[in-house]
């Protein structure tokens, strides 16, 4: 058994509740809970390999989507955690910090290559490791870095952009990639399709030609390659859903108030609050068949991903009203 | 660019014959041209990040498939192409003997890592290397060496079995697994899915635990999970492609021996013959719509994939009769 702890994985929670009510409303991913429309995928992009040419669309899609000039700095991958476990094996053993507390996968990742790692507060506190690994904005805490203090160390600068397609461009480094930086975009989060499994990495054409060379060949689905080329161009999509998940999040924001959660931040796509009696909180939602994230190191707080309808709101403010009375 | 030759990649054919008819007959893959149907896959298995027992359910189907006896010795990967890559990180730098002429990505692989690789005519050529890898059968000669020849050296026996599912149970080392051996397994050849991204490794516990730990987590797709397992647990639609592919495989035979072309091998999914001016048969193929397999370093080789229609095998014939007239 892996010993990470992660949202999304709702059979531990039924198996502590099995008498909740069904179906489980599941808030302990920041994938966002309305999906883009898969719509009909095409017979020939389930069964044959996927094809150059449609590699190089979805590469161009990408390129536009998150404003990188030059396609050869881009590189697809099976979700940016691919790319995560390949990113360590490339670095010969050094000293990695990671800003954190933070998304814990960049740490059992490089650890499991054998590389000395420290979590620190900020950059500052890393600037004598070889490679930095940064989220940005941070999940859980939705801390965002600004653009001139991400700086390489020696060797690798690594941000996880896994969070930020909602936020101005300027808050990026994705078109603006500074030297020995590599970043990383996740797909299936913005356009809540964690199934399909789509991510980029986006660095200097030489490190881009040697991540795609160990991913090897194929390694990005028909139905990955088809969906994710049509959502990446769809501005108008991104547009309406940045706007419906501030309104939601300024909705979520109320019914943690009122709950009396004290917020810590957050993104788009979820919010961290802290709560003294924070375990008490995710057993008692969990009798309500709620799954929130909760986290081992930090036993006061949860993490809540935002509910995806008027149901699912009307739902958790009841359970919270329960919980306060 | 990468230096392999695959199937598959209609592109540079498409370049070469811009005035051929349309659509193009692909026979240069193995993959079964009739594909499991997909169906109607649930929104869920799109949306949600792959849960932890859709996973076990996958491996419960693949272990009653391929008659593995502990789920543990089971590792899902997307596509066999991610465990080809990942293999040659796990052992330490060393002589690598593989099988050949046989599948190109493997010897790319074990090179990469900077292993020493040769290429060997058969098992006992290999007996002094630390790692022996064989396709078994082979892709593309058909040839199959019996389960008591397949014996591990030092380090590692890799066993290919891509183009097994179609022979009978014994001919295949999945359910009896020899010490220090892995066997990879396709989904997408057998099933028709080569764009779904599905395949296997079976392998002790111990390697195969470190196999998962290297993929890391999700990394089967979500429709992957859903299709896999209904398709792996379906024994008649297996047992019915055996038959077509037997009855389709003697009319592409007879349409082969009929334009001349000798024999050399094959499988279920493939058949391998050899021609003099192969690489004139090749291009007046393209003219004609059809692309095949062709080898660089055997020129006299072509290797067809089976039709998947009656239009597709009159097509052909037709072709053919055109080159030989």
């Amino acid at each position: 058994m892996r010993a990470v702890l992660h949202g999304g994985d709702l059979s531990a929670a039924r198996r502590r509740h099995p008498d909740a009510p069904q179906p489980w409303l599941d808030l302990s991913t920041g994938i966002n809970p309305v999906a883009y429309p898969v719509g009909t995928i095409a017979g020939d992009m389930w069964s044959r390999l996927p094809d150059g040419e449609q590699e190089r669309a979805l590469i161009a899609a990408a390129a536009r989507r998150y404003g990188v000039a030059e396609p050869a700095r881009l590189v697809a991958a099976p979700g940016t955690q691919a790319l995560i476990q390949l990113l360590p094996r490339l670095v010969a053993p050094s000293r990695v910090a990671i800003v954190g507390p933070t998304y814990e996968e960049h740490q059992v990742a490089w650890r499991r290559q054998g590389h000395d790692v420290r979590i620190v507060a900020d950059m500052a506190d890393a600037a004598t490791a070889d490679v930095i690994v940064v989220v940005n904005p941070d999940n859980p805490t939705g801390r965002l870095l600004a653009r001139t203090e991400l700086r390489a160390p020696r060797t690798l600068l690594v941000v996880d952009e896994a969070f930020i397609d909602f936020l101005p461009a300027t808050a990026s480094v994705s078109g603006t990639l500074p030297p020995r930086t590599v970043v990383l975009r996740s797909f299936g989060k913005t356009y809540g399709l964690g199934g399909l499994r789509l991510g980029f990495a986006i660095a200097e054409p030489d490190l881009a030609a040697r991540l795609r060379d160990e991913l090897g060949p194929w390694v990005v689905s028909g139905p990955a390659l088809a969906v994710g080329r049509t959502a990446l161009l769809d501005n108008m999509w991104l547009q309406a859903t940045k706007e419906r998940l501030e309104e939601d999040g300024r909705r979520l924001d109320a019914i943690l108030t009122a709950a009396g959660f004290k917020p810590l931040g957050g993104t788009h796509l979820f919010r961290l609050v802290e709560q003294a009696d924070a375990p008490i909180i995710v057993q008692r939602l969990g009798e309500h068949g709620i799954h929130v994230r909760s986290f081992m190191r930090q036993p006061q707080w949860l993490r809540f991903g935002l509910p995806g309808d008027d149901a699912a709101f009307r739902r958790l403010a009841a359970a919270l009203g329960t919980l306060a009375s």
